[in-house]
């Protein structure tokens, strides 16, 4: 696997934006990808129990057609969450509009929204939008990343990702046919920047969606993806906040003629970078983010545990603000990790900034030096480690800080 | 059980502050309560697993005596937690100083700590201020007062409530003797603003401190305790941070001559007002707040399940964030209940702010008016009332907005 520093966009998919009057800004909030044939699909959505209508007609059209999607249509400026009957009805009608326009059936179509909650879709803007975007489609970096653009709220700059995979270098399960092309692409796009904190099923207010040319069977891309999400999207938090909407999408166009099966260590590793890099870049644009933070739990009793300490940081109010202020008070660490809920013994708790111990056997470290332990986090990055000296769970999570400017912008969000 | 509007200090117990050199800025710090003679004590601690030294201190001592308590000694400054065998050990001399000062045997003292958590607290310091302090003692309510203000850390208002029971007027369990004062006296005083999720075992950032006059077992006082502490402190939330330090010490010295048994009504509901007087205090008075929400949930499967709801809101900062701004934006109280883990039925959410309704089966009531909305939400005190129709199950819980204040507040704490 080869992190691309060029656009290697997956063959098979083409891509438009276009505004379509959702965003009280004027700016591009309607995106198409569409898939030249049926692509494979396997999704994952956010576990909060009130869901928005895209994300329960996305389920109905994946079980319909048994994982198989040819367009999916994202808005943004618009959650179509809390809108009851006329919510699906506007979902519907989107679908059944963009399956008129590309020919196939309405369960081909997956919709995806986000925005703000409990205010009606404008479903006629995006069926009005359908023909233009049709017209404009193409599959280059400069449509691809059109998409990338239109589905952005608050988010400051779009994400992507890029990997591809050298066949002649690899051993790919399943042979590519010959004459295949020499390489298999991986490409994804995503956004989100408020109301983070995924908990993805099967294991997303984020909305990803990960493309490739391999040619991959809906149930072993659903496995695929189920782990790329435990060591990305669901081990990120910017606000603690879960949405209705969070939704991913990873599409196989098989455009590149080679297959990949169950088991392909190179595929799981492209994947996950390309999930993992859109995570953290969700995490880097947070809303008001001035500090990433990479937390590395060990020594737990267990990996679940250790989730449990990760997320209780990265909730904590204390916490977030102390690192907004670069102010070294490791204690709201502590103080948050005992009420995480997970076993520990608080006379055996180890807290490092980088390689700065700060906190050693529950207490100040000996060595602790507060004006290295603040230099150390006044950085836009930077990692905290925690040991619990409770067994062999661990985790790695990205969080951020929280500031002033968070408020402002979620303060007048909609007023 | 009359509100008094004066400041009737219930007899047997006499105050003193002074500022002891423990906070920067200077100003009192220490306060002591001391009882005339050894009180009967009830108390609650935090269920943090990680503990303050006093705490740890202060539970030992109440196993030692039974629930006896003379002297209760409060700093404010620093919490004395995170310092290990050190901070057992600040914890302990000052008692033991504060025994000899009393004459009474350490076990009598109660600790209590309050402020930055990981620094090592200087005990000589408030060991060299009892003198001082015990010269200083008086029960009168200017006395009380210093006490209430010595205790505060980022609070701006001191928090005192009042009760008494008039005795002529009550049918008291245990009859008050001949020639015993026709009244039994409650008095509270708390400080908290930050850290602010109590959630007390056996059922507290926050430290309060309820003295009564009143004559009663330790075991029967614990009950009282019990109860008033699930209707006042453990239904609060300002930042979601469950605190190493929270205490609650509920004394009575029995000095009004009036025993009080089990079941007593009128003493359950004077306790009950005082306790939920205070925490409505902490929560008004919470680091930047600028609104104080009273959420009602009704509806649920069980109260567990809609203290579960209540919680969820009350940490989200979209929701919080939101209030800031007086933005109706119920959407995100929506998302909030839906991924609080709580039963529910998207499709039978009703959602009124005040009289108001602005959520009806899971979308937008009918009715709603976002002008209205705006206008009540704009006031300091509202309430935010949540109908989930999935079973007897409910509970009042007080939170506050998240404003830009509270972050400056708290990136700037020890730095």
């Amino acid at each position: 696997m080869t992190e691309s520093s060029s656009f290697l966009i997956p063959r098979g998919f083409r891509f438009a934006a276009v505004a379509a009057g959702i965003k009280l800004s004027g700016r591009p909030d309607f995106a198409l990808i569409v898939a030249d044939a049926p692509a494979s699909a396997a999704a994952a959505f956010t576990a909060n129990r009130v869901t928005a209508a895209p994300i329960q007609v996305g389920k109905e059209h994946l079980r319909a057609t048994g994982g198989k999607v040819r367009v999916a249509a994202i808005n943004a400026g618009n959650a179509n969450c809390a809108a009851g009957q006329a919510g699906l009805d506007a979902a519907r009608a989107t679908c059944a509009a963009a399956a008129r326009q590309f020919d196939c059936p309405p369960e081909e179509v997956f919709p995806s929204s986000t925005g703000i909650i409990g205010v009606p879709l404008p479903a006629e803007k995006l069926i009005a939008a359908l023909p233009g975007l049709a017209g404009s489609l193409g599959a280059g970096s400069s449509h691809f990343l059109q998409a990338a653009q239109a589905i952005l709220t608050t988010d400051t700059v779009e994400k992507t990702a890029f990997a591809h995979i050298d066949l002649a270098s690899t051993v790919a399960h399943g042979a590519a046919p010959a004459g295949a092309p020499a390489e298999i692409r991986i490409a994804g796009l995503a956004k989100g920047a408020g109301m983070i904190h995924p908990q993805l099923v099967p294991h997303a207010t984020m909305l990803a969606y990960v493309l490739t040319d391999a040619e991959i069977a809906p149930a072993v891309l659903a496995g695929y993806l189920g782990d790329a999400l435990e060591a990305s999207f669901n081990r990120i938090s910017i606000d603690g906040d879960t949405s209705t909407n969070d939704t991913v999408l990873l599409l196989a166009s098989g455009a590149s003629g080679a297959a990949i099966g169950p088991g392909n260590s190179a595929f799981a590793a492209a994947l996950n970078h390309v999930c993992a890099s859109l995570a953290r870049q969700m995490a880097a644009d947070g809303e008001g983010v001035t500090h990433v933070i990479e937390l590395r739990i060990e020594g737990a009793a267990t990996d679940a545990e250790a989730l449990r300490v990760a997320t209780a940081i990265a909730r904590s109010p204390l916490v977030k603000t102390a690192w907004a202020g670069c102010d070294p008070n490791w204690g709201r660490i502590l103080a948050a990790v005992g009420y995480s809920g997970a076993q520990i013994d608080p006379q055996r708790i180890d807290i490092s900034f980088g390689e700065l111990p700060v906190c050693r056997d529950g207490g100040r470290a000996p060595d602790f030096d507060e004006a290295s332990a603040h230099a150390y986090i006044s950085q836009p990055e930077f990692s905290v480690s925690i040991h619990l000296h409770q067994g062999p769970g661990q985790c790695v999570f990205w969080t951020t800080d929280l500031t002033a400017e968070y408020i402002r912008i979620n303060a007048e969000y909609s007023t």
